[in-house]
């Protein structure tokens, strides 16, 4: 069987497989959680790796140099926000062509540099090889700030599911830069844009979440029904979206009107906070936090890994497509 | 100005200086070492990240999947090693095209888990992309065994500089593989093979080195000249060498013969390591362990980063090739 017929997410399973067998030490979570956390010196530590490939995970035809630096170390910074963590190391394995412009590996550098910054990130290593195409592989080392990590886990039926912030700005920018979509207004085309090639980590809503008793998380990177169903496939529940209450980007609505739900519930790449906690829980951050906070659903006793979503009057209706299977 | 005209070695240069200029945070050592290193909770914890790309670094045409899996962690935990420190968890990024073959990806787990088990590193986490061609990252943290790291930066005028095992093995094997040689010996085809394909990382020797006061050492990945060019330049000194007192892989002398000693100076990949220290030190060393300690040369107040080859009347000799670039 080839990797593409399996698909991504059953080949994590497979590889999930033979490592289990040999035990994994020390690992608290392990393989299938955002980061990796173990014990250290009475902390937790964690630890994330994450690679973008030129042509499949951007285009350097409508990708800067610095804003892909940027993206590539926010995709890892979200994964240690999805842990509720604080990053505090990076290293940074760049694969790259030998006709690639000094200039344009400055720039690069400068991007991550750029949020590293702003979040107190060092780059403390890494290593330059060459290859056909340029690839980067970025480690992310952080801690927990609490005793406690988010899991994936950790979602239990009667928890009603919240996400940060809007959804679809990242994929309706994508749209853009893809050329499928020329919105007319100047200033949305710019924002969208921006919000898929340089977008915020949660890294200070994630540790509010850790710290509110939120034990349930996922960055939204493949889409949200799908890192729904991430969720409810490893803490074997259930869940219903009611689509009605989804937070679409307001501009999305704008640009996209009858696409905008269908890019905010599947398009990926928004980097917003998905988590799952009691009402009570949810409602104590949504009064800590100036951060748009959305309840869209419940965790609920069905079947493990389904999630249905739901129209204004309860009856399911059918997504599109349920996030991103990076191989077909 | 290209990448390739650069060179690899003066583009991490670039970028150490890019980097440099926003300041590291809390990095004790940072970009340069094989791999980072930082204070935390008491221990100094270290983390270092490698890549291997297919047609690159490997040929999956003379390479199988479990060989392949055991080298792409063996060459970081060689990193490892070089600090003087005990590998912990690794995290491992696989970018795959979508033909590749679930059970060759299963091949390569196993093939890593071997050498993880060997040494208890953990396979914490990791993430799998797609690609044009099988790219394999891994980022494996540690700790000093110590409160001391091994660094490139801490060679001084007097030190003498040693080896352990033997050189030329690998490039060798390489060489076999590549079938550029065919020795008439069926064992030493498999032997030198094996040497290129699955190297040992050097860790109790690294850990033992460090325990006995050694300060500068580095792992031979690029091979021996090249490495302790990069020791000359850290630690601003310069090096003499003696040709005749290199140890030749005795395999290696039998079947290359003329061409013996060129593999064993410049060939890399044997993963060794060199380290430089006071005799005394070295004798305590040679003393504790039985791996092969051999004293090739001293460390001299000559220019900085000039290494010297002499021969056996002290006369200086030219070496074909100084280590590898890998963007040339």
């Amino acid at each position: 069987m080839k990797v593409k017929d399996l698909g991504e997410f059953k080949l994590i399973e497979v590889i999930e497989h033979v490592i289990g067998k040999h035990g994994t030490g020390a690992i608290q979570l392990g393989i299938g959680d955002d980061a990796a956390a173990w014990r250290s010196n009475g902390s937790i530590e964690l630890c994330t790796i994450d690679t973008l490939v030129q042509d499949i995970h951007f285009n350097l035809g409508n990708t800067g140099y610095a804003d892909l630096g940027w993206k590539a170390l926010a995709v890892n910074l979200s994964d240690i926000a999805a842990m509720g963590g604080m990053p505090l190391h990076a290293l940074v394995s760049l694969s790259l062509p030998g006709y690639t412009e000094v200039d344009d590996i400055k720039k690069l550098y400068e991007g991550m540099l750029k949020l590293a910054r702003k979040y107190d990130v060092a780059i403390a290593g890494g290593d330059v090889v060459r290859a056909p195409q340029l690839t980067i592989s970025i480690s992310v080392i952080g801690r927990a700030t609490g005793d406690t990590v988010l899991k994936r886990s950790a979602a239990a039926a009667g928890d009603h599911i919240a996400v940060t912030g809007t959804l679809g700005a990242s994929a309706a920018g994508l749209q853009i830069l893809t050329g499928k979509l020329a919105p007319p207004d100047g200033e949305a085309i710019s924002t969208l844009r921006m919000a898929h090639l340089t977008p915020e980590p949660r890294l200070a809503e994630g540790q509010l979440l850790a710290k509110n008793g939120v034990k349930a998380a996922i960055d939204i990177s493949d889409g949200l029904l799908g890192d729904l169903g991430h969720i409810c496939t490893s803490s074997a529940v259930g869940a219903e979206i009611y689509a009605g209450n989804v937070p679409v980007n307001p501009l999305v609505s704008t640009v996209f009107k009858e696409d905008a739900v269908r890019l905010a519930l599947s398009g990926g790449e928004d980097y917003e906070l998905l988590f799952c906690a009691a009402p009570q829980v949810i409602g104590v951050i949504k009064n800590t936090t100036d951060t748009q906070i959305t309840v869209i659903g419940s965790i609920t006793d069905g079947h493990p890994g389904e999630v249905i979503l739901l129209d204004a009057d309860g009856n399911k209706i059918k997504p599109d497509e349920k996030g991103w299977n990076h191989f077909s």
